[in-house]
């Protein structure tokens, strides 16, 4: 079973772990928040010594959240229809019953016993606390020790590592993510989860108020169970302070479809692999035979203006993180030299080679983007392109003495538009390549999230996954 | 020498401390800022038993901080105009060689060993950070120990309670103050500061990013060192994430002259003393002499607007306020509940008896705000007001058993426009009434920080200080 489920990924017959439908079986008492939990437990005892996505476990403190949960199905008032389910928390994210390590060695043993605003508000909605995943160090480049469920050689994607491959493994129906430049959507889309990376401010973010790109967002195996807990958490802690926060339907919203989609032909388009290209052009095919239009570059000025003017937000994209984060990172560096990555120095280099004026020019070229993007709204429904480059890589770990791997958990090369563009995005599971899965993913103007989930929904209706090599 | 300090405030003979003018001495090597810095110690051993303005002074640190910038000034080589200035910096702000308590019994001894973005630009200008100044518990209305230097009876205002007490007791030149509400231009107020609250964002907040509505600001003797100490932090470490930050000349904008002001009679002008309403009609008359014409609600349909949407501004911030900082005071209250004061706690609950969309809908009145304020660009330089509704009262503490006072540090009601408006304001010290500072601000639209700091050189320079009763 352990073997099988490693050796590949095929999207037309994996089957991702569910909770939303769990909900009429807990009525009827055929099942129970504890027996789902122990299933979950069962398939973590199973998976985790290859697939790593834990940081930190608590069974017990699941299995008491479990109970009241059941009691309180059993009594016919559960707190939220997510009352019960087993979420993942990204170990960026405070937790008071728990460790908070950032995967940084400068953090081993944190124990702030805070919890973030988000966990707050899945407590208060009945959701179980399973435990803490896998991040890359601070939410950067450098790499946890977690493996990609479907081949334990290729890298899960970051920073969410861990976030992305337990949703894969079946160890949890949902976990929590954070994403700046592509930490939610690439790792999603190696992993084959659906995921979704709200509007900017979408859900509160609590303490953890890192960058002016830091969002919140959600890892599901299915989209029920990802527009669900996002809702929960907005519902009762609301967006990031000032802004409006995530708003929609209580239930997921129903299949909308779209009459026009952007394809975007970013930065990175001409790496890309043979089998990846492939793998979308058809499903691309099957859009159009299914009477959708699609809009390139050349079919649209509007369009070509946006591709310009985020035709380098990679560079955008790091200068204004690693400027933001500086200060933390050099206070972290100060106090334990030797607690912090090789890859989190050189990203504070680069920050301390900066003027505060090459900051404000990248803000400026964010805010023009977002006009461009602004600029597109009647234009088409949404903007389709993957969620990353490509399968997952063969990653085995840094060569002692080699140079550092550039980007270790992948390249967020097509997430830096959605992320500068605080777009919502919402990842899909609708191909495979070469074994492993590769995300598609729409986005749409700020506050869509619902409008994006409602045609993320009807695409995962309507598009027959495709399988390449 | 104390006693007389301590008998009242007279803007006509009081004598500020001063930097600005020192850089001259230093050139010459008339003066050090060894020798400013003891000056400044000799101050303080002598006024701090009763003003109370430190919650942490680090003597040695300080004087090998000045030993330092005196050899650069002997070299030559200042770092920058504040070089060797002795700044006192607000006990919200992490400082890496001193404790950082929050004026909060639950965060007692709490010495994190980190700096905050303000505070590490400070040290890169070459400033003396001098020690912590006390601050309301939390930045909120539960005051700490400090008194009023003109009346030790009197509160000094709050939260930046101990950095305007200090400036006004010549302990330090400048400091570092935040506000959310009215906690850096009340407190300059009542203590005859020059303070800026700078355009929302204006200066980095680091590690502080605690409400939507709060920024770092200058207290000061005058106003070349406030906009100095504003500049040259700005310079290095910017604004918040996301915002382009304070931006202006490098040296004190030039005086300017306005032609329009705005007089704003806001929630609060009722309640105002008569001798406060009589020293801002003194004020205001000589402004008409001077040739500035003054527009009011009757004058100007958009100045009646304005009034109109901000007739209701403290219940607005006190809603966005205690909504945003629930889950930091809840995790406190649950760690330490007995580390947190009731005026806290009073706080929290507000903020748990609202909703989400109690929230929402605040922002929303915030945002028509800060339109109904943006449609007034062209009608006038400034907006003037007073800082503080009167002269700070006599606080003597609670009284045990008897109900809480409601706002022990004094009213932020001349202050919630100025911050719901994310707009730059400049306290002024431009009249006493009963002996004791009565301060008047203009404020301006957001990014004017230059602007109104040179409408506010004018004004300090035209307008004879009024006294009144």
């Amino acid at each position: 079973m352990a073997q099988a489920a490693a050796t590949g990924y095929d999207p037309r017959t994996y089957e991702p772990l569910t909770f939303h439908d769990a909900a009429g079986r807990f009525r009827m008492g055929d099942d129970t928040p504890r027996d789902f939990l122990e299933r979950c437990l069962a398939t973590i005892e199973e998976r985790e010594p290859v697939v790593q996505a834990f940081a930190h476990l608590d069974r017990n403190q699941a299995r008491a959240a479990a109970d009241a949960s059941t009691e309180r199905w059993a009594a016919g008032e559960p707190l939220s229809p997510i009352d019960g389910m087993p979420v993942g928390i990204k170990d960026l994210l405070e937790t008071k019953d728990m460790p908070t390590e950032y995967g940084c060695e400068a953090f081993r043993g944190n124990f702030p016993r805070r919890d973030n605003a988000a966990v707050w508000a899945l407590r208060q909605a009945g959701a179980v606390i399973l435990g803490k995943t896998v991040t890359a160090e601070l939410g950067g480049s450098h790499p946890g020790p977690t493996t990609n469920p479907f081949d334990p050689r290729r890298s899960p994607g970051g920073s969410s590592s861990g976030s992305a491959a337990g949703v894969a493994a079946r160890m949890f129906p949902a976990a929590l993510g954070t994403q700046v430049g592509g930490s939610i959507i690439r790792p999603a889309g190696y992993c084959g989860n659906v995921a979704l990376k709200p509007t900017q401010g979408g859900i509160n973010r609590g303490e953890r108020q890192t960058t002016s790109m830091s969002t919140h967002g959600v890892h599901a195996g299915c989209i029920e169970d990802m527009w669900q807990v996002a809702i929960e958490i907005a519902k009762r802690a609301g967006g990031d302070r000032g802004w409006p926060g995530l708003q929609g339907p209580s239930t997921t919203p129903e299949p909308r479809t779209p009459e026009r989609l952007i394809v975007l032909e970013t930065q990175g388009w001409d790496d890309l692999d043979e089998g990846s290209k492939e793998g979308f052009a058809a499903v691309l095919a099957q859009l159009r035979e299914l009477g959708i239009q699609l809009l390139r570059r050349r079919d649209d000025p509007l369009v070509e203006t946006l591709e310009g003017v985020i035709s380098n937000a990679r560079d955008v994209c790091n200068t204004i993180t690693d400027w933001e984060n500086q200060w933390a990172t050099r206070n972290l560096v100060d106090q334990h030299p030797d607690g912090v990555s090789e890859r989190a120095k050189a990203a504070l280099a680069h920050a301390e080679a900066m003027s505060v004026d090459d900051y404000r020019a990248a803000l400026i070229v964010r805010e023009v983007a977002q006009e461009a993007h602004a600029a597109l709204a009647g234009s088409a429904d949404a903007i389709i392109t993957l969620s990353c480059p490509g399968p997952a890589h063969v990653w085995l770990g840094d060569e002692p003495g080699a140079p550092l791997a550039p980007r270790p958990t992948g390249d967020p090369v097509f997430n830096f538009p959605s992320s500068m563009l605080f777009a919502p995005a919402v990842s899909m599971p609708l191909m495979s390549v070469g074994g492993m899965p590769v995300g598609v993913q729409v986005f749409g103007q700020p506050h869509e999230d619902a409008g994006m989930t409602a045609i993320a929904r009807w695409l995962l209706g309507a598009v027959e996954p495709v399988v390449v090599g």
